[in-house]
């Protein structure tokens, strides 16, 4: 088997993405880390990125990608029979719905979430002020989408159906940041019943405990 | 001016040295750390390497060095004028001076205190039992050599001189295990009234502290 490699830092969301699904799926890889040091000061990776997506690059032999959400597809595909093998579902069907939330969360979650995790936790630890108008509509976009989180999570236990699934996966990284770094984003999450439940659920999967525990080692921006 | 690169874990005694001259010398470098994870558990470093000592490797341009002795020497050679500039003398007498102590702690003070750090510090961790023979051995043979330290540190405020040299700096890594991480070794350091000054001096530089900080981090095999 040629070896899985995983270049960047576990703090950054793209890269998070990809570590969990590597656990599920119970595959060896090895991950490389990168850090700067200018001048004694360690440049930290969210300072040198601007923004808490940070990067992700993925080699196996000669293929190389650099988007989490295709590698963690392309990890579930090629690897069908290893670890989790329900995170990419098992018939069209399922693999259908997972694809549309996939997708959602990729164009309709991801985008403001993102911006709330940059101006709600991350942009005073960086020095820079967070942009409130930005917060403002931000939270609202989200607000809507989780509406509709809510409702489907009242029929089923996850976002796809009755298992969890790559859909969910790919909320976790930011999901995690806005329930563990800010009050406002919190909220937006424990307000609604089914999306709260389901936030516990997915957070408390044993991939996603590890991969915040890389993350503790190496936390990215905090206040002090 | 050409990258520098340095590939390993802080954790290790052959990177803590390079990464102590490094900040020493105040040089911008990159830290390249490989992690594997094998079927959900991170391989820890020292269970790769088996041995504390670990490995580092230094890249500038077309040089490739793995001797950490020699990378500090290179770093002190090539960029004389940058940050500290008595790391390795002035004159050829002081270079003498140093060079005759950073040996000293290569061949005299290096082997037994790598086996003590080993059997008293990491063995147990790493699931292995601790060689009591070769414990009392070194311990004999560390002790013997400290009395020497310890005459010399009588005269001298530091090894090699009145001034903090790469042959203090050298021994950082692994006297940093064994007062910190066993009683024991601790011992041996304390009970000589000048090497124990000298530890303290030489364990609170700001480029130790910036190190020991990284190897916190990720602390390699501890007690739990």
């Amino acid at each position: 088997m040629v070896g899985l490699k995983v270049f960047g830092q576990p703090a950054s969301t793209e890269v998070s993405r990809v570590l969990t699904c590597l656990f599920e799926k119970n595959l060896e890889f090895q991950l490389i880390r990168i850090d700067t040091f200018k001048r004694e000061h360690k440049i930290p990776e969210f300072l040198q990125l601007q923004d808490p997506s940070g990067q992700v690059t993925f080699r196996e032999g000669d293929l190389t990608l650099i988007d989490s959400r295709k590698i963690i597809r392309h990890l579930c595909d090629k690897y069908a029979d290893q670890g989790n093998k329900k995170l990419y579902g098992n018939g069209s069907l399922e693999k259908a719905s997972i694809e549309q939330w996939l997708q959602a969360e990729a164009q309709n979650f991801g985008p403001p979430s993102a911006e709330l995790v940059f101006h709600l936790a991350f942009a005073k630890p960086l020095g820079k002020e967070p942009n409130m108008s930005i917060i403002e509509e931000n939270e609202k976009r989200l607000s809507d989408i989780l509406d509709v989180y809510d409702q489907r999570l009242g029929k089923n236990a996850f976002l796809a159906g009755d298992e969890f699934t790559l859909a969910d996966l790919s909320h976790l990284p930011n999901t995690h940041y806005l329930v563990t770094r800010c009050e406002r984003g919190k909220k937006l999450f424990s307000e609604r019943k089914n999306v709260d439940r389901w936030v516990k659920e997915i957070t408390n999967r044993e991939s996603w405990k590890k991969v915040t525990e890389m993350q503790n080692e190496h936390p990215g921006p905090l206040e002090k």
